[in-house]
């Protein structure tokens, strides 16, 4: 009997019942007064939950489509781009810059690693001519679960004059993440995510300054172009046909989440992803970030015991008790696995991953305190 | 009681129950075997509804992202390209071709009206230099629900040498539609219309003299990159997250329209428009598209009798009987009626269809026989 498939990776993320049964009604005319009445309390909630009164625009799209949405509306061909560099999702700012003709230059850290704050502000000091134009940071890191203090960056760039664009993720929603408060100047996110909803939408929000520099960019991105955007958001619309069963999903999904209350929903994310660093390392695992002070609470990612291996885990996870967790990518693969805490997650499902590891860990040799990992998962979700 | 609405519109189109339930499912992992598996079926059978040897792309966004994934990876900026415009959708693919810095001169007919051959032909020939290097096509234009002769247009684009780009938005499934065979070098589509899901997926074939245009952009799409996506599709996958749910539902619907038979489903909605255009007609109601030969068979536009406003139809066919039909776009605002007879449409939804119409232009005072409307679409029906 296998037919219970949980997700404990970071995106898609598990997805409610009711909001599942949204998705599966039969789609409405996107043109419709009452897709509009949706799409208006679609518009408010997402202001709500990235804690902005700029608007938010709700795109059709991978995550990677907003970060595209991002820079194709600032860039011209020439332009000088800094892109942080984490990892994967990092690099993937700066190759999208360079597609647009932007010349990158990158600070990059070693994968667990976070960008040093120091480092920054001396690079923008050199800065004289102010010839940097954008930062592009990652606020969650997806491929090594590191995460950027993102206040503190942004402050440094604000006071240097460039422009702030920030790769949100799996941090809205996981994560306190304040864009008027903190000065993010460009703010995006995706769908299947914090925000409780399968994949297919992605969501930016940009600030007055941001549009300063969209007015000057020559060839602004057709589809997601910002203007069109702004002008069918002020009016409870969208330029194109938008994934409408999605949206309807998802007027649902921030209903849920407004009524948990952003704060507490960030809080949840912190609680969760602590106890479960904690709970790994009463079993004797190795943590990629080390310090509980660089760790995206979305995203934790473990260093396989010696003689152990990635695969050998994931599949006995996967064979033996239907939990799906992540590879490493790239030169990451078979290196680390990595366990998502993000979205509709409960300390149920915490429990059920925990315990689910160490019978694994425990079938496949490694030597720990059978059952040290859920005593401490318990200790430390009931502080 | 009202909890009944059957879309009459061009997009979104009726979607089967069992695609929905599909749809509703869990998100599974998109780099997972399982996905994996669903991709390769899902690209195998849209390689059969495009009747294609070439891949198909498989974009997460509305059409409008498929038909910048067209422009964004062949136009360089100084370019020049001829837009036949039937209406505005036609028109996008000027306004995109612009946003990348294209030359546009355009061909345009009134609403309605289709390109005749012979102007494309006299315009083509006096490109004595071969300056045109695009020309944007609409199949099935869905703003007027007029239709091209694209095979014959094609055949002159190719004889001129330069790249033939088609939106197939509502004619693919709806109407024969054959790259290979007809030499269209670049078609799309998206999936809220003969596909029978709701919005959120696009699609794009390109051939090989399409991918020689490629090789020479400078600065591709990111999002909507050729080069990401064949590799990622040559290996069952794809470049970025995508709609997992959507696909999975995908998945299911080309299957049904493999069992039907791609030739059945262009058969069906051909005797469905046409007899959809004998009952119209029948009623004493005037066509925008005025021989059935220039007719899409998608997507019919219908002139209200004079005395009753298109608000007045439309209102009571949506009140009193839960049929949405759109109305006119921009300039046919309230001048027109459209009727969508796309996808998952039946014989039964056909004889409701117009009944209801009936019943609603009884109500409002047109004069005409009762009853005439439904006797000639069972008539044309059953011919």
């Amino acid at each position: 009997m296998k037919d219970k498939t949980f997700l404990m990776i970071p995106g898609p993320t598990p997805v409610p019942e009711s909001v599942m049964l949204d998705i599966a009604k039969h789609p409405i005319g996107h043109r419709s007064s009452e897709f509009s009445s949706i799409l208006e309390e679609v518009y408010t909630n997402l202001k709500y939950v990235f804690q902005t009164q700029n608007d938010v625009f709700l795109y059709t799209s991978s995550g990677t489509g907003a970060m595209c949405a991002a820079l194709e509306n600032l860039i011209n061909p020439g332009d000088k781009v800094l892109s942080l560099v984490l990892g994967n999702f990092g690099n993937r700012w700066a190759k999208i810059a360079e597609s647009r003709g932007a010349i990158v230059e990158k600070i990059e850290v070693n994968a667990g690693e976070v960008i040093n704050p120091e480092i920054l502000k001396k690079r923008l000091e050199e800065d004289i001519n102010k010839e940097i134009k954008i930062v592009t940071l990652t606020h969650s890191e997806t491929s090594t679960g590191a995460a950027n203090d993102i206040q503190t960056l942004c402050s440094l760039i604000r006071a240097h004059g460039a422009l702030s664009v920030v790769d949100g993720v799996t941090s809205v929603c996981a994560m306190p993440c304040k864009p008027d408060e903190w000065g993010i100047d460009v703010l995006i996110s995706g769908s299947q995510k914090g925000f409780m909803i399968p994949p297919g939408l992605a969501f930016l929000t940009a600030n007055e300054r941001a549009w300063k520099v969209y007015e000057q960019c020559k060839n602004p991105s057709f589809y997601f172009d910002w203007a069109s955007y702004r002008k069918s958001t002020r009016s409870n619309s969208t330029p194109f046909t938008p994934a409408v069963n999605l949206i309807v999903g998802l007027n649902t999904a921030l209903k849920m989440i407004k009524a948990e209350g952003i704060e507490n929903v960030n809080m949840r994310h912190k609680k969760h992803c602590l106890a479960l660093r904690a709970a790994l390392r009463a079993l004797n695992l190795e943590l990629l970030v080390s310090e509980d002070k660089n760790a995206s609470y979305a995203i934790t990612s473990i260093l396989p015991p010696e003689g152990i291996s990635v695969p050998a885990i994931r599949k006995t996870l996967k064979e033996d008790y239907d939990i799906v967790v992540a590879n490493g990518q790239n030169q990451l693969k078979d290196k680390i696995f990595r366990i998502g805490t993000l979205g509709f997650v409960s300390d149920r499902d915490l429990i059920s991953c925990i315990g689910a590891l160490e019978s694994t860990l425990y079938k496949l040799g490694h030597k720990f305190a059978l059952g040290n990992g859920l005593k401490t998962l318990i200790e430390e979700l009931n502080k």
